[in-house]
């Protein structure tokens, strides 16, 4: 090769819209926020499964698969959990820019910490689902007992007990999952996501 | 929600099979390792042309666009190097495992480096192609200038001049890209990738 030949073009990349027209669908990155035992990645996966019945291309970031891989050497001080948002924004961002609809569930409490999030995805393609099941629904269901064990301090900084949570003020959806079935929310929220993902 | 429905069944994901049959390809990672200048990033964008041009969803990560995101907050100390490699690896196993076919292009100069790579993506889907340019050709064409530089020691450790680069014993293809086009080259490594990411 020539060395006029070798010089990387970055133009020479497949761009996001080729791509897109390969698999016939947009790029979107649905950001779902809330406390514990809101929802979050029961919906994110039931979202996934209705559209990929409809033939979308998805990937699913939550925090175990997150946690057990990239992010396996971050801890839960305040830096790590901003760092830990900041790869998963990071990574919602390659997967958009290749057309793929991506599906981040994070507790992600704070304004600031989406405010970053949304500023690396880039606006236009962060669409904020806010589940809004109140925290006694939560605390109720306590699926993994986390609450009880923040009552008793042995977790600290635990979000809407010994922390704050910011509720969005615009989201796209706010999901109140208290009284509705899983296919009812999956349902509400895939109405408004197919008309962003859809060629 | 109840209680019941709302626990997050790790099945409930899409499974990497229903996603290949959604786009109707293979997910596969194509690692590119070589010196500098060997010619890593323009054969990656070139096969990265090819496999879109054959309805193909690809994606490429190489330095610039990794180092400018997720990696970031990364230098070039020994440490950095191997968390660089590292994040890279998992964010590949990521796309693999979505059913895209992923080119990573990085120096990766040690048997190790790559090692830690191969086994977090797995040996399954990590396809090695060995760019193996003379270091005597890298350096004539010295893009950036970078040669003349660590040969002046205005950078230290560089690969090839003074840090070892370890050639893989067993890579899937050995490409020495001296005296052949760049359509050749991504010819010849399109020719086999097609056969492991056709479905």
């Amino acid at each position: 090769m020539s060395k006029e030949n070798i010089f990387p073009d970055r133009d020479q990349f497949v761009s996001r819209r080729e791509k897109e027209n390969v698999i016939k669908q947009k790029g979107l990155v649905i950001w779902f926020t809330g406390l514990s035992g809101s929802g979050k990645s029961t919906l994110a996966t039931g979202l996934e499964k209705r559209l990929n019945s409809e033939g979308f291309l998805t990937e699913v970031l939550d925090g175990d698969k997150v946690r057990n891989g990239l992010n396996n050497n971050l801890g839960f001080s305040s830096d790590d959990r901003i760092e830990n948002i900041r790869r998963i924004a990071e990574v919602s961002k390659l997967f958009c820019n290749c057309g793929v609809v991506t599906i981040s569930a994070f507790i992600s409490p704070t304004v600031e910490i989406r405010q970053m999030a949304r500023e690396i995805i880039e606006n236009k393609d962060f669409f904020e689902v806010y589940v809004s099941t109140p925290i006694e629904v939560c605390e109720q269901r306590d699926i993994k007992g986390l609450y009880k064990k923040a009552r008793e301090g042995v977790i600290k900084d635990f979000t809407g007990v010994s922390a704050p949570y910011e509720a969005p003020l615009k989201p796209n959806i706010d999901m109140n999952t208290a009284g509705k079935t899983v296919e009812e929310c999956v349902e509400e929220i895939y109405a408004e996501v197919i008309k962003k993902v859809s060629f």
